[in-house]
């Protein structure tokens, strides 16, 4: 065995030991408020994948769209095609807020979304909920952020997990949730002159 | 209508003409390098949600898996279960590099994982690659990062769309890369003792 061979076994030991003693700490299982968030490419891309996930291991879970809706993407088409027994998928939006040009029509969308949200969240057979693009009604007020913030703090059931996905989320939503990742934008396409394709983007 | 309203409608109109005029300078199609990187969660998670998106429009696509593979996850259970015909799914790794603690497996592991992942690539039918994991067999030099760019640059198709993951995304890379997000860990649970639970990372 040559020294870098070695010295690379001997690391990968080392890290394995404290990797397991951190390991042995993590033991609690709770259901997990989540905010997937920032300008960079992935948020409900990752959001799906969570929900490929729940399908895959038979857990029950839902989708509720609220700012996307009135064009057809690959993740609505699959989980009404194929999955709508495992999924539950609903559409709140009308599509983004710039698209409407109606602030009443946007806020009627977001609370009727909303509702559903909350009936899905409270109901005890589904484990996971997404709520895709909810922070863009929250920034832009249509739902009010101290109400979602208690709901989820106080109402959502101990092993149901949440996942919120949008730009901007709010601070208030930050400070109440378990995982946070911000999605940084580094590169994108578009800035080239690429435009939306399928499979990638939707 | 009160100004409130009104005054959101008329941003609104701004922000859909300027969308608009924007979006007409986006016409290109071309096949995307995408890199997910960063600390945060969800990197592989937004791959798989692209897996998903190319199976709903009948994207023929692969999935090679580099460090993941002696557990079952939800993709790979949903992706053998359901979608063989549609998704390609290949495990080169055996596990997280420290497990193995052998480097000279590893190397041949993600070295067998490469050859897959150029054929994959290579094939004409294949739309999308996802190489998950990769940059972990790129950091620890298993594989030559200047190969790897050499060859996505100069020989992978127009059309095809490649996604790479794994955290320390290489500067070769990430140059080379027509799309990259960081995924930033703001919040993450392990951090309270939350261990790893089924449909969120697995």
């Amino acid at each position: 065995m040559d020294e870098l061979t070695q010295r690379h076994n001997e690391k990968m030991k080392r890290i394995k030991a404290a990797r397991d003693e951190m390991m042995k700490t993590k033991t609690e299982e709770k259901g997990l408020i989540m905010v997937h968030t920032g300008k960079g490419k992935g948020k409900s891309s990752a959001g799906f994948g969570m929900i490929m996930r729940c399908i895959a291991w038979g857990m029950p879970c839902a989708v509720v769209q609220f700012v996307k809706g009135n064009w057809e993407t690959g993740e609505k088409k699959l989980l009404r095609e194929k999955f709508t027994e495992k999924c539950r998928f609903f559409v709140s939006g009308e599509g983004f807020t710039w698209e409407t040009q109606d602030r009443e029509r946007d806020v009627a969308a977001a609370r009727n979304g909303w509702e559903i949200a909350k009936q899905q969240i409270l109901d005890p057979e589904i484990q996971l909920v997404l709520l895709d693009e909810i922070n863009i009604a929250l920034r832009y007020d249509y739902l009010d952020i101290d109400e979602v913030v208690d709901f989820l703090l106080t109402q959502k059931p101990h092993m149901t997990h949440v996942c919120l996905t949008g730009r901007n989320a709010k601070p208030e939503l930050i400070e109440a949730a378990d995982l946070v990742t911000e999605f940084e934008l580094v590169k994108h396409p578009f800035r080239d002159g690429v435009k939306a394709q399928r499979g990638v983007e939707f």
